[in-house]
């Protein structure tokens, strides 16, 4: 057993935290030890304001005139460009709109335009299942001479990429696993081979450095509601390099994505630059939870968040190793902090009932299929303590077995 | 001039007016005369009420878990099926999701799927244009062979069906003028050619009564924000009848459409039901407001709500018709109730300097290109001494010629 004594060490090393002070700007319960900021983060306090203030005031006050007066219209464009400034993107080439779903159609039937004559897009076949489910669809729509997907095991992706290639869709860092690609070079062994790269950033943005710029990444998506912070269902985002956008176009052609679209003209005619990504109109009160979600970030750099995310995860890789009541858990992300996103992922045959009863003790993370718990860090939010405490409270349930109750049993919808 | 004693026939009315309560359920100003329901509706209290505890409440309070303890992943379903009630659908058809471009491009892939051998969409050329800008992306993406978007004039809508047809793309109420097709009698000659109708409600729902599953509809959509006052940018919904569920299959494959979404399986297999045509995670705030919304439906029918809403569009008819110094208005509505939805609209050459001048004057229309002053009738929050009082600060507006002000040239992005 861990002794109880040693959390000393954690409270000094919160003392001495520059991101200490940003746990403030949560509506976070001492009561809960959140590790579960990978599927949905913690409410910034500024996002519940702003959803209040969007709706209370801008739609009860301004009602219509607020698309004008309060600049809804240009949302996505505007939250774009702040999501742009985490993930090294230059403004003008990211969009806060639709789903990562809707939005990887859009950005795969892209690529295939891209890359005329070639029809292939290449998947690792542990991908994120929407991710393959849309490539699939798209698949289905074009026929397979259009557009065929093939899964291939990650190790192999690069070697499988070929003359048919249009496009290699990943996610940067695996939602099991928590393994994470090297942007730059993957993006560029891609490219040399006459692909395009589609990442999916779902578990990177807002825990990870990213330099889609610097990494000359053609497109890319991620979501809003995990590390973002942004709510339930919150809008997620898509990138397009801005060297693509002239020659390139997308077939949910929306009036949003419209030149003119207050014009009401009757052919379709896409906008200059990004906007011709957008789609419907947009959900005005999914974007300004996600803006007040981005006013947590700015002061902070993605550099001191993955300082901090490190050491997190680290400690709690250690705690468990050293921990003999914990043996059963098998380490299944990578221990190099390097090629590990920010969560930690352990298999144990009774995952699922585990986290079930870590829940009753305060500790929430997640199961996922077949036999994982799911430990995310979000460090605008974690103390080094809830990560000492949480390891403390694994321990108690595991000793005392508490997990075998039957009432953590499956039976959830949601896992 | 009218003469403003005649204000108490308004007020009689209104003394009169079943569904005079209901105004109490919005956040109103007594300031304000609001003619544009039809373009985003008034908050109702549960709706904002309702926002704020999905914020504050299950966000903030059940984090990850909300999914599973307030149902937020049964909100689609339960939505969808609460607005069917309202537009005459059985309970598993109706879906609240994504945008109405977005559902659009599903369900036309899905009509085209059950066409096989036909390629034609055909849709009225003065049909809101993001429904025309769907097919056409999708035509550009699948190529002419397989789906080919062909505009006619309205009047030639039912004699261009041909063998060719897959399916007739129409919006119920015109986005312009407010002509009012009949649902049961189109559907029924579009089916006798052998093609499918697909149905855009957004001017419809909450408005006029509805009974899709009588008029043996196909397909439809619709929007939240409009008479349904879901709040701005509210998800969509879709209706597929029940009779083509089991054969028909979407594009847009995403997890939350999948059989089982949270088995993480590789390949896609579609829900049973109607929830196949789900895509990515749904917007949970945004889904509130709209629950929330439905609240002030419950215990009104559709029946009331038309009768109180043709008796307002008639006396706005009417006291303009005899009013002199607004002889330079002419409605481009029908004149006959039973085929007009729930607005007017007049063109005049300076539509849009009216427009801003009677918004400074407290009344809120819309102007749609190239000439129209549009007011949108919503029987819920309107009173009758409203229209008169509107019709009152129109002919002010115009004896003054207030909207020659140079301030009232057009400048707003959203129009």
């Amino acid at each position: 057993m861990l002794d109880p004594a040693r959390r000393a060490d954690f409270e000094a090393l919160d003392r001495a935290d520059p991101l200490a002070t940003k746990r403030d700007a949560f509506v976070i319960s001492d009561d809960v030890i959140y590790l579960d900021g990978n599927s949905l983060g913690i409410p910034p306090r500024a996002s519940l304001d702003s959803v209040r203030t969007a709706a209370e005031n801008e739609w009860a006050g301004d009602l219509i005139g607020a698309w004008n007066t309060r600049d809804w219209i240009g949302l996505p464009g505007r939250l774009g460009d702040r999501v742009g400034r985490l993930i090294g993107a230059a403004a003008g080439q990211v969009l806060v709109c639709d789903s990562i779903s809707v939005n990887l159609t859009k950005l795969l039937a892209a690529a295939l335009q891209l890359r005329p004559g070639r029809s292939t897009v290449i998947s690792p076949a542990d991908n994120f299942p929407t991710d393959l489910y849309m490539a699939e669809g798209l698949s289905d729509l074009l026929g397979d001479d259009r557009c065929r997907l093939r899964t291939v095991p990650p190790e192999h992706l690069l070697t499988s990429v070929d003359d048919d290639t249009a496009v290699v869709m990943l996610t940067h860092v695996n939602f099991r696993t928590g393994a994470m690609f090297d942007l730059r070079s993957t993006t560029a062994a891609i490219q040399d081979r006459g692909a395009l790269a589609l990442w999916d950033l779902a578990h990177s943005a807002g825990a990870v450095p990213l330099s889609l710029d610097a990494a000359n990444v053609d497109l890319a998506v991620g979501c809003g509601y995990k590390f973002l912070n942004g709510g339930p269902g919150a809008p997620a985002f898509l990138y397009v390099a801005e060297r693509h956008l002239p020659q390139v176009s997308q077939p949910l052609t929306g009036w949003m994505g419209h030149a003119r679209p207050f014009a009401f003209e009757p052919g379709y005619e896409p906008a200059e630059g990004i906007e011709r990504f957008l789609s419907g109109t947009p959900s005005v009160l999914g974007c300004r939870a996600l803006e007040g979600a981005l006013d947590v970030f700015d002061g902070v750099t993605m550099a001191d968040v993955r300082t901090k995310g490190t050491v997190l995860s680290q400690a709690l890789i250690s705690l468990v190793a050293e921990s003999v009541p914990l043996a059963g858990l098998r380490l299944v992300s990578p221990a190099d902090p390097a090629r590990r996103g920010s969560q930690v992922s352990f298999a144990h045959p009774e995952a699922y009932a585990l986290k079930e009863a870590l829940i009753e003790a305060g500790v929430v993370g997640d199961f996922r299929e077949p036999d994982l718990l799911r430990l995310g860090i979000t460090p605008l939010y974690l103390r080094h303590v809830d990560i000492f405490d949480a390891v403390l409270r694994l321990e108690h349930t595991m000793t005392a077995e508490a997990y075998l109750d039957p009432r953590f049993r499956r039976r959830s919808k949601v896992t």
